[in-house]
């Protein structure tokens, strides 16, 4: 362990809080460490670079127990000064005036590099942070899975994980009570939380926003199962997926949070079914849930590997870029600007689709 | 193990599913294997003695795997002919011709006894059957555990455990996000789950039935946490409690199955928060999940022992009589009529509460 | 919220680690900050309190987490100057010279009371400071269970639940391999992690300290499981567990920490069935796992009880005694000098045994 | 689903068992049977092909709750007259009268296809088959993850969250006590399991097949965290590491089941960390644990996966080949003569070694 000129790099987490991102700081903060690196934490978000400055060191003892700990230490927020409103096709810059005050600040911190963890939002913001100057360097965090430039994000296997253990929940109930049970999870514009985990749980059905789905097919599937003698159904439907072919519903939301109010899809499918079926039919909403605990022991291996992957780029000064997992496995450095806005859909005609399809899963087309 | 004459049990599980049914079914046909009785599953609740009767012999091979599996192999049901209607207090009895047709039915098929399965509603019905001439045992089951006759029922440590690990899920994410988190829990009449998850889980406030609550008593309990540099609430609510100091609600339910459905108290008491407080505060209704899933090492022990005993006293010909646990952490019987209609609620003086007060949990009074 | 006169309470853990020991030290430090009162934890077990003391105040923002945290953050040591080298029935009382050392920093450093978390070695160790003159209170823990004066010890249930998931693993080895597996658990002096794990967990044959057991019984076993057609058992065995009708063995142990190493009972009587039964026997022996992790939600709450009963004990200046858990479900004093040295044992006549027993599930005997 | 002409595939499942085999087997009956198409499960291993052959018809109904059991319904076997006694580099042929009789066996019954479920050894067999004319498909099982032809083996993922979770246990443990723990997992010739659980759950050190080790290295590591002020270690080994910079051990064990028993890796590192390092130091032999129980979620999609794969593989009548995980993530053929026999191995110089050394972890080297 060679003490070099002691460098500083900020941290900040942006978006919706997802599990892991408190491993990936502590892998950049441990990694640092052996470098001699500071590493300060942004607290807020980007807010927390405005003045009054919400910046503290991160010492290597804070570093204990964060590897399993779900949420951030750093807290994060979904609106604010600095907040993009962003969600995938609906960028807004932020203000020129917000980001020269950042920077002003930024720069009397004497900050060689600053570590955006965020989603698809907080990506954009950070690439236009890079392009008036900003050393930056982009982790990808997303429940969803939906960013097109890594083979995955962090937080979705977890996702995963607790979505089919509300299946394995759920199946009991629906078999004891011979009813219809809907799960709903997360999944604005991609399925991918409701297609693995339909397809690892068991759903009979499976709801997302690329494929268009028709009550009428749901009710098929659930007579073609009566007629086999089960008198249950299970149903998993992403937030975003949507009825009558339109393939996925544009959302009005302002944030990049998902709101987990009433009347979701979730319940709608559900009573809508339980109209046509005259089964009796309920509806969990994951909600929350899904966003929260401890990490998979995947995420937390992934976490750790994005955390020190975006030290190392930020010693050879590869700014701009966000750290990806590569197809060959491996890690890797896409750009910023190729990263964002460019969205991962499930796709209808894919294997996963198929593999779930030669099972028998309808997706309600 | 010397075979005796063969005699038969009937089995019948009614009210809402819950964890740990299977393996008092597993019990008492592994009990009754080994003094060669055999078991007969009455599938569907109470009206599996209606004509057609749907009788199904339980085999040993049949038992493999039972002791963890959720639900019921024998399905259940809330409604049909059989069904008593009630809720705690609101008996309705079984129409004399229903019960005619089952008794006819079930000497018919030469049972030796009827195991009952379930909460305050099948025991009730049970009672009814006892009066007319059935041999009944009842083995008591309630998610909610507000039998008084036992100390506690099975399926309720697995609730609380699934509860708890809601409650960890929200820490992280109302911590990240300086956020309230409200989550609703099932307790119609009693908060037992409530109060147990809310000690375990790190709640700050709890909700119940027993205890009314006002929204300017939680507002307060917030502010006192900003004071303190803690600016996240998280709050546990049973589906029966109520604000204005009314106590509890008296349920218009009509079946014993709680709907889980749009607009229930944990969604009202977010977005009154939300309005108070002006924090952002966000709703899981966790709803089926807490019924669902394989039960604890405590249900799966306790429902054995229940078993075993519900089996030895038909041996002794204990009939009208439930099972319970009895304070001295023994297994013995109580009659049926002792055991309904008989609440057990949460002490707004005993220990529990004064236990959760001192260490600061407010239950919003 | 009072501020009354600043009293300070001593924190002390004791013999080996046990899950549930951080929530009662929460528990002790966030009821006590209610009332105006400090904590000290002492650290590395009572010889935090000799020369150089370890003594370190506990705030309450170190208590975020450690409600579910495994283990303790005040260090516990099995040795050192203090121990009282003691098992059960084997008492060494500590030095005098010890003591007073110990008692002379402790009147300096102006406590009003010392909290003493442990298990038989620990309370008396307790007793003999009380006896000289410390204001003590005790909290009982084991993971054994296995004190006489409470109906239960923290530990034990998150043991017996570690216990379970291990028989469920094994289960799905032994039946697609035609095994015998063996499981060996904690229980040198009383088998209640075996007896209940064994009952919850579909053991074939539970081996604990209180029975003594035969190969030969084991055999019969084995093969009157093959006769029915089931190719593989699954036995549980505690690690005080004896062959030959001993009924236990008195262990020549030092410490109060097991130590789990080559050739326990587990390996001996998988090899002896091996060699008896011709059948595949494979052993896995549970050691440390079932100490450590977070504990469940009964231990949660049982400790978070504890230490709030503790510190109200401690407020009624209750000196001497030790925090229990009474047969009726509620929290009570019991005197230090009736609590240690009182071992709880299963009973081979109790209920537990008998419905083991019920079910076909073997003791060896 | 329209019916065609009714064929019959027979499923196998060889080697030591692991979570996943019996949701490759659903995955494989309910794709056939929307196709027409019957399963024939061969018990026992190869071995249930030969006279009397033990095959017997999986109907869809007993694929009910086969995606989340552990083990495989058909049972398996490592040694018997089928074996072929390999490892890695140590294969020995079947005899050809003993696949002579299976084929005639094989050639009555009609089968159209064999699907081979397991690890090197099996595939070398299923290998040896295909060239004498059976139509096999192979499904690459082995909890070691150490077949090159497929970027991942089923079975892994659970085996390393498995090991995290002991981990997490072992580390309250190691803290409270300032002990050295040492967690055994499997590994005979690679180490991904270690490397990989050492990353996910906060390993210190980390022993492989793949880098010797030498206990100076791992003393001075102990040391350097005595100097950091941390007075615990955690490490990880696999049961094929070995000291002395010999890079790893040829095994001279005859199955391709790993026999735990006394004395192996794990208890020798331990005794020798705690001789040179004066500190206490215990060992936990994870063993049979991570072979059991339900598979995690990306286990469970990835067997569904694998087994609607093989059957397509069937239909097309690609026989000869393996189905593998492709480097983009998705399912594709490898010829078994190309999967066999080649072990995938951690890279010493890749990239996961790396991630753990800039986190500093050691290797022992």
């Amino acid at each position: 362990m060679i003490k070099k000129t002691t460098k500083k790099i900020g941290i900040v987490t942006g978006g919706g809080d997802c599990p892991g991102l408190n491993a990936v700081i502590r892998a950049l903060v441990k990694a640092g460490a052996l470098y001699g690196w500071e590493c300060l934490g942004i607290h807020g978000g980007f807010d927390g670079l405005l003045t009054p400055v919400k910046a503290v060191p991160l010492a290597l003892k804070d570093m204990d127990g964060l590897l399993i700990r779900g949420g951030t230490i750093l807290g994060t927020a979904n609106s604010g000064r600095f907040s993009a409103k962003t969600g995938h096709g609906q960028t807004r810059r932020v203000p020129q005036k917000i980001l020269d005050e950042a920077k002003t600040n930024f720069d009397a911190m004497d900050i060689s590099a600053l570590v955006a963890i965020g989603g698809d939002g907080t990506l954009t913001i950070a690439q236009q942070m890079f392009e008036m100057g900003f050393p930056v360097v982009g982790v990808p965090k997303t429940i969803d899975n939906d960013l097109d430039a890594t083979q995955t994000t962090f937080g979705f296997d977890t996702a995963v994980a607790c979505a089919v253990d509300a299946l394995d929940r759920l199946h009991s109930t629906a078999q004891s009570h011979n009813r219809v049970m809907v799960l709903e999870v997360m999944g604005r514009y991609a399925g991918w939380i409701a297609a693995y985990a339909g397809l690892a749980g068991g759903a009979d059905v499976i709801l997302i926003p690329e494929i268009g789905f028709t009550y009428d097919s749901i009710q098929r599937k659930i007579l073609s199962r009566e007629a086999e003698g089960k008198h249950f159904t299970i149903v998993i439907v992403a937030e975003g997926a949507a009825p009558g072919g339109k393939g996925f519903v544009t959302s009005n939301k302002t944030g990049n949070d998902r709101e987990v109010r009433l009347g979701g899809i979730g319940h709608m499918v559900a009573m809508e079914i339980e109209s046509q079926s005259q089964k009796e039919t309920r509806c969990v909403v994951l909600g929350h849930l899904q966003r929260g605990g401890q990490p998979t022991q995947w995420d937390r291996q992934l976490c750790t590997r994005f955390g020190v992957h975006a030290f190392q780029m930020i010693v050879q000064k590869q700014f701009g870029f966000m750290v990806a997992l590569k197809e060959n496995g491996m890690m890797g450095p896409v750009t910023l600007k190729d990263a964002i806005n460019k969205i991962r859909r499930v796709d209808p005609a894919g294997e996963l689709v198929m593999t779930a399809r030669a099972l028998g899963i309808s997706f309600g087309d």
